[in-house]
């Protein structure tokens, strides 16, 4: 690793900074609209944050860095802890007063777009604060999206390249430059939070609530603004508003451009997108007959209650209408399976996602095959797509390491004095960036504010772990990157 | 798949059946040595089974099968469901009146050296029953070595090629044939059983008490005689001559033949040895430290009780001497992840096994490197030998696997109402063939019956899985195993 890789990454990442330092402006708008005092926090952090966020720009101005993957990889995780750091500064400002393990996480949960809050009495909270989180997310929602069409791929990480898009012909080249390309996910990303907002607010939410729900629901986040989450918004015209822009926001960027720009709607024959949306419709029914036997319930609403909350889950989002855990048994395993899926490749979703399990699936039935048939040559597809060997590896790899990690860092929680299961579903909920665990403490009755600072800051590790699939942070801690 | 190749599988497994016939009448002699009615039980048992087992032999005689891998898959689920299925006869037809599902769970829990049971009340059940588990786990424990041996290597499933050993510098070509290999073995084993009984009456035991626990110490078993287990026996001899056979049963046993045979200590510089003990001391010593800081118990006797239970769950014995869920949570999570650990492969072992660690340890460090070198070239090492590339290929595929199959049996065994914790940790000790979960049904403290038929059924299915390496019992779902 050369000294001006990482002074170029150092540079880039200010450049950013200045750019959340401006957005901090808009909660400084909105208290000073509603008239809470905490509009000085937000003024003054994003006047600090800007002319640090300048300075250190200059300093480190016109260094051209060795372009490699070593230097992507540095600057995707200096990229996602300055806004990690910066964004936690208006919490520790605030009327709040969180401690600096409480800020980290809220910050960190929201820019990884994972959602668990350490925050009790959100109804209650000032309005900038509520839209800073919100923001969080949006940012964070839009930042995965780039990585996992502009960066992983060439990083060889899972994702889903430009380029295999542009030249497969389902896609059919249709952005003759990457710029263009890159402003319509834009457009879309806007485009959708501004259509989600608008039938939000036209369901029956106030227009506050609209925008930040619509801003934590296209980024797949799952902030809310309330403590009960969507529990707080019992029209079913909001819930399924919800359940729609939730898949959206786990739906490839790249599907909804054609789509959008082209009203080719063949783009959706990604094996993705027809995975996703088969399980999340087979999880539900599986939990709505449940329901149905085991529960008293009308079966409009569990049918209602199980589609929302397994939705939720697997696009990684978190909301939830409902204390899912009162389920029993089937549906508590149920979730927790859920916890682990996540959407497509190219969306603001987490997890282990579609495309690995399409592959994971492949690869068994395959080695199956080859114990009996130790010479055939097979490949696996996808759909009507080979996957090359590569790819497969790398699933294999990513699968072993989330389960591996998973492992350790709840052997890790523990030694915190968190209990097993608070332990092992919050890790499992920060890896996947989905939001909430099992059991009482983070359970989607609870939140995350009872444990202890360190838990915190293990949890925090974690989701930054998950949201850049767990290699890009890895690596860092390889002696061979630090090689000269 | 020919039919003449099932016949001849059933051919095999009824003459091995006349076998473990014969071995009923050691029950039998038993129970009327010491007066109890159940002799006559075995007796009938012990004919009937024999009888049957010589009838279909007779009308299977003189087939040969088409000598292949699918052969061998066949025959050696055949011959284990075989165990499973007459071992379980005399629990049925005993005074003590078991279900099927509760005899056929006690008796592939023995053959498959798990050690989980359904029966309370052990210290007042009739010797000849108490006996016939342990034999059970005796009889399955070599049964694994032979499979780890001499079968799974040439399915291309984990294991220790017998060949490989041969044409290893290390061990020198110990034997210039296979049978005299074999019966080495089976020297070995019951050497180290009567050794170990031994020593168990001289430091306390009572001679039945120490030929029980000898079968299922060795076997890496884990039945007790007594409700308590090793609680039982509160003498540190006891628990030390226990722990040190624990770890001896979960040695390769081609390493115990050459070093009884040759005096040559160096076959223990095989890697899977020195790291098995490695995390056992690792493992035991942060329990103990734990213990040492969180409770007030003397530390001695935590030690004790820390390095009994880690060297107890990393060999799949489960034998307990405390209820360890009392701990407190980073215990609990130790004695958790313990539990996939395992021990050596060609031992009586289960679990995800040593050499695979090892792999999947050298399989990440390499991935991480290749990250930032794409092109280097690097093998996997365990000590100095390098690990082929199929056998990490499969390692990986095993894991995979294993994971998998574990969150797709815990869904399952939650639609008989057992609860999540019980479920998930029952799937986990009987995939592991381990034998305590966590939680208060079937801790360490408790024990399977309380659980619902179909959960015993769904977690005998787990056993066998475990036990046969997971691919070998998965290829006979494959449509390719079947076709002509």
């Amino acid at each position: 690793m050369k000294g001006r890789n990482l002074r170029a990454a150092i540079h880039v990442s200010a450049v950013f900074a200045t750019w959340l330092a401006a957005l901090m402006l808009v909660p400084a708008l909105a208290d000073l609209y509603y008239g809470n005092p905490d509009w000085v926090v937000f003024a003054i952090s994003s006047a600090v944050i800007a002319a640090l966020a300048i300075i250190i720009a200059a300093a480190t101005r016109g260094i051209r860095p060795a372009y490699s993957t070593r230097f992507a990889f540095l600057q995707v995780n200096l990229l996602w802890l300055t806004f990690a750091v910066a964004g936690a500064v208006p919490f520790v400002e605030s009327s709040l007063q969180m401690s600096l393990a409480d800020a980290f996480f809220e910050s960190m949960s929201g820019i990884t777009t994972t959602g668990s809050t350490v925050i009790s009495g959100l109804d209650g909270l000032p309005p900038g604060l509520l839209l800073w989180r919100s923001i969080l997310q949006w940012v964070g929602g839009l930042g995965v999206i780039a990585l996992g069409l502009f960066i992983l791929p060439y990083l060889r990480i899972g994702g889903t390249s430009v380029f295999r898009l542009e030249s497969s012909d389902r896609y059919d080249r249709p952005f003759s430059r990457m710029s263009t390309f890159a402003s319509s996910i834009i457009g879309i990303y806007l485009a959708s939070t501004l259509l989600c907002a608008v039938l939000y607010a036209m369901t029956g939410m106030t227009g506050f609530d609209a925008v930040n729900h619509a801003m934590t629901t296209v980024s797949t986040g799952g902030y809310s603004t309330h403590d009960d989450s969507f529990a707080h918004f019992p029209s079913l015209a909001t819930q399924w508003v919800a359940i729609v822009f939730m898949l959206i926001g786990a739906t490839p960027f790249t599907a909804l451009v054609v789509l959008m720009l082209r009203g080719r709607l063949d783009t959706f024959r990604d094996n993705q997108v027809v995975v996703m949306l088969a399980y999340a419709l087979g999880l539900s029914a599986l939990v709505a007959i449940y329901l149905d036997i085991t529960h008293a319930e009308e079966l409009a609403l569990g049918i209602e209650h199980a589609v929302f909350n397994i939705v939720s889950l697997i696009t990684t989002t978190g909301y939830a209408n409902y204390d899912y855990l009162q389920w029993g048994p089937f549906a508590i395993a149920i979730v927790f399976m859920a916890t682990f899926l996540g959407g497509c490749s190219g969306s603001t979703s987490g997890g282990v996602k579609t495309y690995r399990w399409i592959a994971l699936y492949g690869i068994m039935r395959r080695a199956l095959d080859r114990f009996i048939y130790p010479n055939a040559v097979a490949s696996v597809r996808s759909g009507s797509d080979i996957v090359d060997e590569e790819t497969l590896d790398i699933v294999l790899l990513f699968f072993t390491a989330f389960i591996l990690l998973w492992s350790l860092l709840t052997v890790a929680l523990t030694l915190t004095g968190t209990d097993f299961i608070t332990a092992m579903s919050g890790i499992l909920t920060a890896l996947a960036n989905v939001g909430p665990g099992l059991g009482p403490v983070i359970g989607p009755a609870g939140n995350f504010a009872p444990l202890p600072d360190m838990a915190k800051w293990i949890l925090s590790f974690a989701m930054l772990l998950g949201r850049l699939e767990i290699f890009t942070v890895l690596v860092l801690l390889s002696p061979a990157f630090w090689r000269e």
